[in-house]
């Protein structure tokens, strides 16, 4: 019976400790893709299995993907990998996938980089995501992102990694699919954007900003969404087109709510959008 | 130094440990509030508190909310916190607090139930959850209800829990504003909305539907939202009046993705139902 301990394993050590997992991913280049069709979309989509740990149930069903890996596929019982990664694994099967370098901004602008449908175009649907910390509110505005038309997501230098477990199976994969970038400077992040072309609109709760609906769209959108916390940061706030707002109930402040989860956000503007950009 | 395994602490036992937690808190009728702001807003909207656990930092920022509590208040060091809790409790104050019989569900169709702003109308907009098992989802559900003039919500029988710990640190504190009640019975639980005079428009990502925009709203709407795996039964999807659904882009199959996470149905459908009845 293999060791939790074997070295084998040490790609899945301390699957819910954050802390070790950001430093231990950054060292060896790689990220956790888990459940069949997780995996299953990170192949797809190009990037290199280092192993697979899974139990004897998932074996079979991933049979094609496992083909040719030889000793890196790591059949075990479920209390081994219980064991291994820290918690029960519900969906049976982990892979340790390599990261590649990511393109830059002005690559993902020029529309040159990206596995997703749409790529070789300039995205004309951009997401700026300002520091956001939680992974699971960064996977879930990758899936909105995808689901909703969005073309290309840029990160801020502090943004939530999109490839930490959690992202990429809050995303169900669409991390892999829409393409995206890292800015290299907080501070002067916008311009690049800016210089493509990209009307930036700044999404915040203040409700005396211009609705969603009335903002005025142009060719290439981006838009800003700030962390869970404070929000947008006031450098990028000011640096924006415009300020919009999406219209919350006059009850809300009442009720203690003053303003939407990110995510929820996200969606509601997406949304907005398609909706805007499909006129003709 | 106060022990962990210490019995007045039992009430936060295994915080961590999702089915301890459902059969402790059933049985005792108690639920825990995380936080300063959401321990006030508990407190605020009339739940007793049983006791309250916090380091010493917390106490005087709380010094109003404890007054009156005597030996039921708890300072302790932050690793004790950690040591009762299981983990580290960032927000640095825990509260038991009783549960009140919850409302039936013709209670809340009447209007005579509720803390919120608006109660004692009966609710013109209402959101019905079928079985998400997701406590995160749920509470983030409450506070897109909560910011979007949603004025009730109703659960199936097997729908996660408003009360559990992180459904109401995600809902910040809206699971205490607006009103809710759980159906007795899967199988006839729409009946009852309709005899109230409901439209029932049940979010199916099956392009094929209505789409949101399109749909006729009436008077009284309530949106029934499914699971995060099945979505709806097809019980419900027959019962509604109309199947509605939010348009996806085309791309978005090929990118892997075939729905939106039910927040983000939840979040855009809450903004087209206010967009919608906001019409004159
Ligand atoms: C939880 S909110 C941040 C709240 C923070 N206190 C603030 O005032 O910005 C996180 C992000 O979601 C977006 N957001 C939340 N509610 C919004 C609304 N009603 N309209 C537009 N954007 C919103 C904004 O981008 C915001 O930075
Ligand atoms: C993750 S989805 C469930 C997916 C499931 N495979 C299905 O086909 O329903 C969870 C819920 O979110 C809502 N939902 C998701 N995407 C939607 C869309 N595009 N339009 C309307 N509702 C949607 C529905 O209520 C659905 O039951």
């Amino acid at each position: 019976m293999p060791d939790a301990l074997d070295p084998r394993f040490a790609d899945y050590a301390g699957l819910r400790d954050v802390e070790l997992r950001k430093s231990l991913e950054a060292e060896h280049g790689l990220f956790i893709a888990e459940g069949e069709k997780v995996i299953r979309r990170a192949v797809a989509a190009g990037y290199p299995v280092r192993s697979v740990l899974l139990t004897r149930r998932w074996a079979a069903s991933l049979d094609d993907v496992l083909a040719g890996l030889g000793d890196r596929v790591h059949v075990v019982d479920d209390d081994v990998m219980e064991k291994i990664a820290g918690f029960p694994v519900h969906r049976g099967a982990l892979a340790s996938m390599e990261r590649r370098p990511l393109p830059a901004v002005a690559e993902i602008l020029g529309g040159t980089s990206g596995a997703g449908a749409g790529a070789g175009d300039a995205p004309r649907r951009v997401l700026v995501l300002e520091d956001l910390v939680d992974h699971g509110n960064v996977g879930a505005i990758f899936r909105c992102a995808a689901a909703l038309g969005v073309e290309a997501v840029i990160l801020s230098p502090r943004c939530a990694d999109p490839l930490y477990r959690r992202s990429v199976k809050v995303s169900m994969g669409a991390v892999f699919a829409i393409p995206y970038a890292r800015m290299e400077n907080w501070y002067s992040g916008l311009e690049e954007l800016r210089a493509a072309g990209c009307r930036l609109l700044a999404l915040t709760p203040d409700q005396g900003a211009t609705p969603m609906d009335e903002a005025e769209m142009g060719e290439r959108v981006a838009l800003l969404l700030g962390s869970e916390g404070d929000g947008l940061s006031s450098r990028w706030l000011h640096e924006a087109d415009e300020p919009v707002c999406i219209p919350m109930s006059p009850a809300a402040m009442d009720l203690g709510v003053d303003s939407l989860n990110v995510v929820a956000a996200a969606a509601i503007a997406c949304h907005g959008l398609m909706r805007g950009t499909a006129r003709p």
